[in-house]
């Protein structure tokens, strides 16, 4: 399975990444609300063990890196790209990471949950990031025991995990619904049938550059295979409606689109600052301008790389040094050209 | 004396051109408003044959053009390149120009006086206009006799041409006191002097690109030279005051203004749509850059020329027919993106 940042699977142009998210604990250490910090550091070391010590060539590419030993940019930086969540790299005691070499998966320790595995692939492939996830899951259960209830499944710190402990994801680039405004009613239905809508960084952050992130909103009562084919079912669906409204936006109003495709470029390409919000939104008109075919010099790996490029700690990354926003905003319209020119 | 179009005048990153009309009327013709056709076709004539039948060498660069035998679309040109007057191009029966090579000098024969003598100079060259006029009036006055009164003057259809006959006017590009919010207050100490501001193509056109025209109110009571005088002296407060406001942008917001400057490079040789108004804002913005030294790679004759012939009649002529509104606006993109490649 390739990275998400490839492109390289079903439907990428769409459907940016899919990802699954198993939440454990185990079953002889209190969970991460109420140990103690020698307890969390043995979660540490027992994860990375049971990890790191396997011979099975999936353990292989595998490094653990505390928290504590990250610097702040690069912490942001494992945010910005997915790898942690923004509460893993704000404990500095005991937070840990597994990731493995080509960073499609990795494994927050003492999180929310002392374990959790997340597994994330490019374009609609929720089945193959299951199945990797559960074969990590296995490695780690090879050593480790969970706290696990016949009854209830696996026992986490948050109810809303308890059961499967999954949670399903899709990151959706949906221009064309935003467009054509039928992206509200869309959103709505998706609520009605148990899945959560967020931005593109999940709980709490807002919609920015038409990307939508949408998954399960609950984990009890069904299977892993339930939760999955209901999130593809409705994905498909939004899919379909997506490449309807491109398609009505390029029958109806293609001089249009590519008058909105090129002038993005020419913004993107030729401005002296940039904040974020108007780098993703730029980003979104040439992703669906490279979609529909109207730009061809680009691609959909190259929009993906600059998705985090473009994100704050690694804009100040590049230039090795925290920067106030205004200097972000230069910085990042140098990095753009530089990416681009390249 | 150069085009206007070369920008190769005193002052031209501000002051695009310097222009002196002189009205005239034969003396023994009724005004055009009261003569009939066989006059009016005599008058034509007559000016013709005072330019045309001279051996001056001034006269051997002239040509005459019959208003009746110029299509449409180029009588519009004419208008757009400040060759004549948009009456003028309207008088079907009688209207004539006579124009020499080099675009220097326009006469209007049957617009609202017999005939107007129009120069235009590059830069701010109200002085070399008004004396290549001069010389022009001289000529004709060789071989016709003027409506002339000792004590008023030269005798014009409108009173308020009456005496010298003569409008001077600049074309002054003025971004940086619109930016700054300052050009209210000069255009409105400027009307206290006597003199009018109007937009881009005259009376009743609004104020687009930043590009302002002023000109005396009134031609009575006043030598050429007083009028002349008077409009450099204001001329050189508008240009101080400007120059003033562009250092104030480079010391205190140079990255917002290449910021400006680039975007609009951007959004010019990438959009695929562009209506005039837009097309002059940019270009506002462009020559801004070029005068300030932002943008080296190009020139201000280059945005001269983009002047005018983003206006509509030049679109349709590079198409070779008339164009609706649309098409007007992806055919002046085009046209952009050509000459700004070449």
């Amino acid at each position: 399975m390739d990275n998400w940042i490839s492109a390289n699977g079903p439907d990428s142009d769409i459907i940016i990444s899919s990802r699954i998210r198993l939440a454990r604990n185990l079953d002889n250490v209190p969970f991460p609300t109420m140990m103690d910090d020698k307890q969390a550091e043995k979660v540490v070391d027992d994860v990375g063990k049971a990890i790191l010590d396997s011979h099975s060539v999936l353990a292989g590419h595998f490094k653990l890196v505390r928290i504590k030993d990250v610097q702040q940019l690069d912490r942001q930086m494992l945010v910005e790209e997915y790898l942690s969540s923004p509460d893993l790299v704000k404990n500095d005691k005991s937070g840990a990471l597994l990731m493995n070499d080509d960073n499609t998966v990795s494994i927050m320790i003492n999180e929310e949950d002392h374990v959790r595995i997340q597994c994330l692939a490019p374009g609609l492939q929720l089945r193959e990031a299951w199945e990797l996830a559960d074969k990590v899951d296995d490695l780690l259960e090879e050593n480790l025991s969970y706290a696990y209830d016949e009854q209830l499944g696996y026992l986490t710190t948050c109810p809303t995990n308890v059961g499967t402990g999954m949670r399903a994801s899709l990151m959706m680039h949906l221009p064309a619904l935003a467009m054509t405004n039928n992206i509200r009613e869309v959103l709505h239905a998706v609520g009605r049938v148990g899945i959560t809508v967020r931005g593109i960084y999940g709980e709490g952050s807002e919609v920015k550059g038409d990307i939508y992130q949408i998954s399960n909103q609950i984990s009890l009562g069904q299977s892993e295979d339930d939760i999955i084919n209901n999130i593809i079912a409705v994905a498909r669906q939004i899919i379909d409606k997506e490449r309807k409204a491109r398609q009505v936006l390029m029958d109806n109003g293609r001089l249009q689109l590519e008058d909105r495709v090129y002038r993005s470029l020419g913004i993107f390409t030729n401005a002296r600052m940039l904040n974020t919000e108007e780098a993703l939104e730029l980003i979104s008109n040439l992703r669906l301008g490279v979609s529909l075919g109207i730009l061809k010099d680009m691609d959909l790996k190259l929009l993906n790389q600059l998705l985090f490029m473009i994100q704050p700690a690694h804009v100040q990354k590049h230039k090795g040094r925290e920067l106030q926003p205004l200097e972000r905003d230069i910085i990042r319209a140098e990095l753009i050209h530089e990416k681009i020119r390249r």
